[in-house]
């Protein structure tokens, strides 16, 4: 293999065979192939993409790069949900313990915060003790006894991917169909999934900017999974506006705390049910889509997803006295409101301008090596519908110093548009769904 | 700086500052760039072109990354040529003899063979004892007294350029106009000229393959040397079919011995006095092309050009007995005839196929690493409109092994096409000017 003809045919728009595939990719894994190389392809395959066969040999490369877990100790069907990002997201901390209480298993692996994004790691990390760091086997143990655990990635699941990753990440190689979807599912594939949903996130907060790029990434996801033995299903979900009253860390887990509670944004609830009846239909732990609502909206009103929630925290170190007081998120923190200059109803909140507010209140990371301040972010935000009076406040900005508290008091404002009509049209959460 | 907004920028079709340019060449030079950065950069650039501003600035980092030669003990105007490669290309040792022979010095930094193509410096090694490598001292020295001297680039001319070379060739990232602008013209400019001519090969048997590409290659080309303060002109010649009646290294060193005697092949005769005239005007040595090429045509008869030729080896180290007995070149090598199967009327000999045989004899490289047989190639070739019997030599092949013969003579014998009708259209060496 001569890496640099393989190159060089991606470069020309000819495919790549699965043996060009398998070879520069297990090449780079294993440091025959330098990074220089690996970048060159990337960008390569940024410029003239990747057929459905050739995204799926590069998936599954990636995904044999590692372990693939034995689902067989959890006793039950098992499914994850994997989000492409977005602001305000804390729908994996309210879905996976819900559809663990339902009986599916939810070993999820997770991300870190990138951008503007935020990351589920970081979230968890805002609970005092709680550890993403599990080995394999521990992670596999806390799934069986809750039902569902949450950790980062390790070592020996897709390294190839971790490396990748790391390198796409400082190449302008990021927004790639075809490099995203090997990313995701060779990450998810190997967590040993009977299903999969996928919540692909569309406009201004994220990276899909356009219906368009969202649904193609959207089929590429659920082909390629497919083609690789896992049933899956993608909801399209408005990421114009940030997710919830909630954006950062510790403010994100009190908001998820709330939500599982029953005292949640409607916004909050309408997607994790879309989501968790997706993860119950596709498992076959329910027949058809009204039985898995029924059965979450019971497991949400009894308060079982709240005692997972917990038990999870506890198994992972971490303080389940979150759960009951979830001020202790953010204790210690200082709180400024950013206040309306004038009276009205709220007819948009920009997604983006409320990610640069919690990025310069430290919620955030500029570089992947940058710590973030766990109880920055904003609470109590305004959504859209909703009437504000002059001087009211539109959000509560929390930060450990009030330094970037003027800007970020700024960006928030920048973010609102409040006009004297009242909102006739509700937002619409959830722009489509394709399996 | 942050490298990978840079590359973003470029990615996403943006120009680029001269500041961007600056800073990401100037990291790379000094290491902190790191190389899978610049070979994403460089894919990029591949893909999305750049402004003449933009390879202007490219060009003139890069020149600036090195030294400068002063050119002020030469006591004459210098000018330089530039090939873009192609088959059986010795134009250079005839031409920079010739015009240092009409009192314009020729400080000429050269490159090695790389695919297809040969390499002056591969060329001039053929010669015993000639050494590529002198100091930029002992080059302006030489120079000064021969009137021309042709050496490698040295670590101080250029080295952006040199590091960028080196990864693009391993990387698919050659065949770009801004980068290979770049890459000519910061080694070139750096040898303080005041007159540059491009000889823009064009066709099967060079990089450019179409007419349109050759162009476009020309016009940046001359564009931004004209920026960057140096007059320039260009042809585009032919290179669908070898230049001459010779290819590989020793046997194209002595065609261009020949040549100076005044026993060259036609095609070589006029591409030499094509460049040198506008060598002379450009530099302002002869004000018209009339007057130039009268001087060249004198230096040539006087044998004044076989003169500087002989001084110039002698003072590399090199043999100049070669200068009176060429076949000391090839000595030692085995010789096969390719002769031809029918009677006829050469009407096509494809240079790209020639190449090939070439590179199977021994004479080019695989990979930049690779030892060259200084001995291998190809002599005598018929060139179109030639007549030609059944069963006498198409071309005599040399090397020092007969190894590779029979593969290399099913490459010459794919390479003609020969006819029963006499060829009426005498093929079309320079197709172009511009300046």
């Amino acid at each position: 293999m001569i890496p640099q003809w393989i190159i060089e045919k991606k470069r020309d728009g000819q495919p790549l065979s699965d043996a060009d595939i398998r070879a520069f990719i297990d090449g780079f894994t294993a440091g025959q192939v330098p990074d220089y190389q690996m970048s060159a392809l990337a960008m390569a395959i940024y410029f003239r993409g990747m057929t459905l066969a050739e995204t799926t040999a590069l998936t599954r490369v990636m995904l044999e790069s590692g372990i693939r877990l034995d689902p067989r100790g959890w006793g039950r069907p098992a499914a994850d949900k994997h989000s492409t990002g977005g602001i305000g997201d804390k729908i994996s901390l309210v879905l996976a313990p819900l559809v663990a209480a339902c009986g599916v298993a939810v070993p999820m692996i997770s991300g870190r915060g990138l951008g503007l994004t935020g990351g589920t790691l970081d979230k968890l990390e805002s609970i005092p003790g709680y550890r993403v760091d599990l080995t394999e086997r521990a992670f596999q143990r806390v799934v069986a006894e809750c039902g569902c655990s949450i950790i980062g990635q390790t070592r020996r699941l897709a390294p190839a991917d971790r490396r990748l990753y790391a390198l796409r990440d400082v190449t302008g190689t990021v927004p790639s169909i075809p490099l995203i979807t090997a990313s995701i599912l060779s990450k998810k594939l190997a967590e040993g999934l009977d299903a999969l949903v996928l919540d692909v996130k569309c406009g201004r907060g994220a990276f899909m900017r356009t219906p368009a790029m969202a649904r193609r990434l959207a089929r590429t996801l659920v082909d390629v999974a497919a083609r690789l033995g896992t049933r899956s299903a993608a909801l399209l979900s408005a990421m114009d506006r940030p997710t919830g009253r909630a954006a950062g860390n510790g403010p994100e887990v009190a908001e998820a705390i709330a939500a599982l509670r029953g005292e949640g944004p409607a916004d909050v609830r309408e997607l994790t049910l879309a989501l968790g009846v997706r993860m119950l239909t596709l498992t076959r732990a329910c027949r058809t889509a009204g039985e898995a609502r029924e059965r979450l909206e019971c497991a949400w009103q009894s308060g079982q997803g709240t005692q997972v929630l917990s038990r999870m925290i506890e198994r992972h170190g971490g303080d389940p006295r979150v759960v009951d007081q979830p001020a202790r998120l953010t204790a210690g923190a200082r709180r400024r409101d950013v206040a309306a200059e004038r009276s009205g109803y709220v007819a948009d909140v920009d997604a983006e301008s409320i990610g640069r507010a919690c990025l310069v209140l430290g919620a955030g990371r500029r570089r992947t090596t940058d710590p973030v301040d766990p109880t920055a972010g904003l609470a109590g935000m305004k959504q859209v519908g909703d009437p504000v009076a002059a001087g009211e406040p539109l959000a509560v900005m929390t930060a450990r110093s009030t330094r970037g508290m003027a800007e970020a008091a700024r960006f928030v404002r920048a973010a609102f548009t409040v006009r004297r009509e009242p909102v006739r049209t509700p937002p619409r959460w959830i722009l489509g769904a394709l399996s």
